[in-house]
């Protein structure tokens, strides 16, 4: 991003850590993915939990989102608007949860995800509770073993209960291509299996009555490939907007598409070969590169042959006996995380930057908001 | 903690997950802490970045401790009152950092910890700019290689330096055993070797007419093996309060010393040998047990046998096959974390849990102050 390389003077005036976010780069990664939707037919439903906030959703809206995807009920409450479409790709279980959710019904198009029939119950009686229509889909595994029912056939039951439920609208099917991190190149195999089992669904519930009008797939390392599955109507991938040393690394982008970083300071540099960072695992989190696990804990921008070897609370230990320049005890540097969403979520704000411009205070409206 | 299983039902009206916190058991933790640092003649200067909480500091305060520590000026701000007295163990290096700091020393006697000439001027620019005293300690590198200068010798610049320096108060030195995470048995040679680096550098202080009024040190898994350093005035245990996997693995407390727990919810089992519980690395985070790395992402209290194999940003994996009977579905269990450090500072609350009352809400008043 050499617009916010332009702008390391106003960044200065920051407190450190913070996270920095370069909208020209928002902009490209959010139009790029419109442009391949559009050109495949496909719905996009961002997932806002990797920035949490109501601009963005507005951003992604604007450049042709249908709707959003939660995680949690707390989530939607706080990123969502009075007439919008949202999916919490999540069950919702827990009374409080399901509450909060049937709720905002009352003025949303809202859906979520279920993989048990004890879901559907609480589902149906919190909307029914609050007077209001929940939609569901059936989530479906196809082989990442954490949430949805393990075939095609264990979801004809959990619609046929939605479908009969008080409450309840039946949507459709979901899934979550979580488990394909192989390249670009070849995903193709793994795609197409994706899409046999959904198939083998929608066959089942046509056989049965049963309509499922989406069909939501997706996630950022096989967004660009989602045409392979064949028979889905929407995506839903977070990480694209922001990009991060997960998709630079597994070669789903380039550091160039990274849009969001966390500048930080040089404050030791006492230890022979390393300096110190004040951005530790409660800045950068503990999460390793999932395509890389050895290379350390995000990528230093300016110093490319640093390694980040070991996180504390507030200390990034960082080899620097590679670098032929090392930077000085006072000195500002950007780290793009491994993992960009839990790092937006331990923040408040971020920092907006606009070429020429100050940097901008934005609202992570759905920090925290894990309930 | 007992107390806290009879209260499951109050605790069943809480949006999971949830923080909840024993008070009992955290009052036990406290009071023998004092204890013991009263019989070997140590101050007690408690790390509060592990609950950031300034109700916490007044109970930690009220059972004898001489002042607390933080990490950050952000967290001092946001914990401390006038007339406290705070270490930032951490280098006072960025100019919003340092002035920050000098600020608070109008009211507050704050110190500071250094390792490099650098930090010295810039701690020395700030409290001339604000017109107040900080004191400052020679941080001095025993063995974990994160900061602190790595000789004995190399800490007299800096002290001349601090000496000397308008703005600034020689206080003594700091050191970190982090390294040190060998059993209790275990500890003595690593912890006498630490005490001869601090008498070799008093000794040549003193022989340069400098004196060291605070020798600071300390962690939770040395606490109680301090004495055997033979020269501190004071130690810096921080993770004590709550406890956690890491310091019940590394045998320094057991299960029921742990006050802290995240209360999570049950929201799937379609996938066989598993459930799902609603805490995912947004709640637990992806920190390691440091002495069991393979032992999972926490332990689960009512079911002993299972084991916590994933987390997603919002979901733990749990293998219940090696246990007897399961949870269903909508269940409440409890989580004792890896980390309970970094779980706190993902939340803006905790929940105060005494005998036969209702959970009390409690700010995590320096949740994010990471600057």
């Amino acid at each position: 991003m050499p617009e916010l390389d332009n702008l390391m003077d106003a960044l200065g005036q920051l407190p450190t850590p913070a996270l920095v976010v370069d909208g020209p780069t928002v902009r490209r990664n959010l139009q790029r993915l419109a442009d391949y939707a559009a050109n495949v037919g496909l719905n996009i439903r961002p997932h806002t939990k990797t920035h949490k906030s109501r601009r963005l959703v507005q951003m992604q809206l604007e450049a042709g989102a249908i709707g959003v995807t939660v995680a949690k009920a707390s989530e939607a409450e706080a990123i969502s608007d009075p007439g919008q479409d949202i999916l919490m790709a999540y069950p919702p279980v827990g009374d409080s949860r399901a509450k909060r959710l049937a709720e905002l019904a009352g003025d949303r198009n809202v859906r979520a995800a279920v993989d048990t029939l004890a879901a559907v119950h609480v589902a149906s009686a919190a909307a029914v509770g609050s007077g209001t229509t929940v939609g569901l889909l059936v989530d479906l595994d196809v082989g990442m073993g954490r949430t949805g029912v393990p075939s095609p056939d264990a979801t004809l039951p959990i619609a046929q209960a939605i479908d009969r439920a008080p409450g309840l609208r039946l949507d459709g099917i979901m899934v979550y291509p979580g488990h394909i991190w192989h390249t670009v190149d070849e995903q193709s195999a793994a795609l197409q299996a994706v899409g046999n089992l959904i198939g083998e669904t929608l066959e089942l519930w046509a056989r049965h009555g049963l309509q499922a009008t989406i069909v939501s797939g997706g996630s950022t390392p096989t967004a660009y490939q989602s045409h392979l599955v064949g028979n889905l109507t929407e995506i839903r991938p977070g990480t694209y907007i922001f990009n991060d040393m997960n998709t630079v690394r597994g070669g789903f982008c380039t550091i160039e598409d990274c849009s969001a970083r966390i500048l930080a300071t040089v404050v030791s540099d006492a230890v022979a070969g390393q300096v110190i960072l004040d951005a530790g695992s409660k800045t950068l989190t503990n999460d390793r590169c999932i395509p890389a696990p050895d290379s350390g804990h995000g990528h230093i921008v300016e110093f490319a042959g640093a390694k980040i070897t070991r996180l504390s609370e507030e200390h990034a230990q960082v080899d620097v006996t590679a670098c032929s320049s090392k930077p000085a005890v006072g000195d500002r540097v950007t780290v793009i995380p491994n993992h960009i969403c839990p790092c937006v979520n331990l923040r408040d704000e971020m920092w907006w930057c606009e070429p020429n411009d100050f940097p901008r205070h934005l609202m992570v409206n759905a920090r925290g908001k894990v309930q």
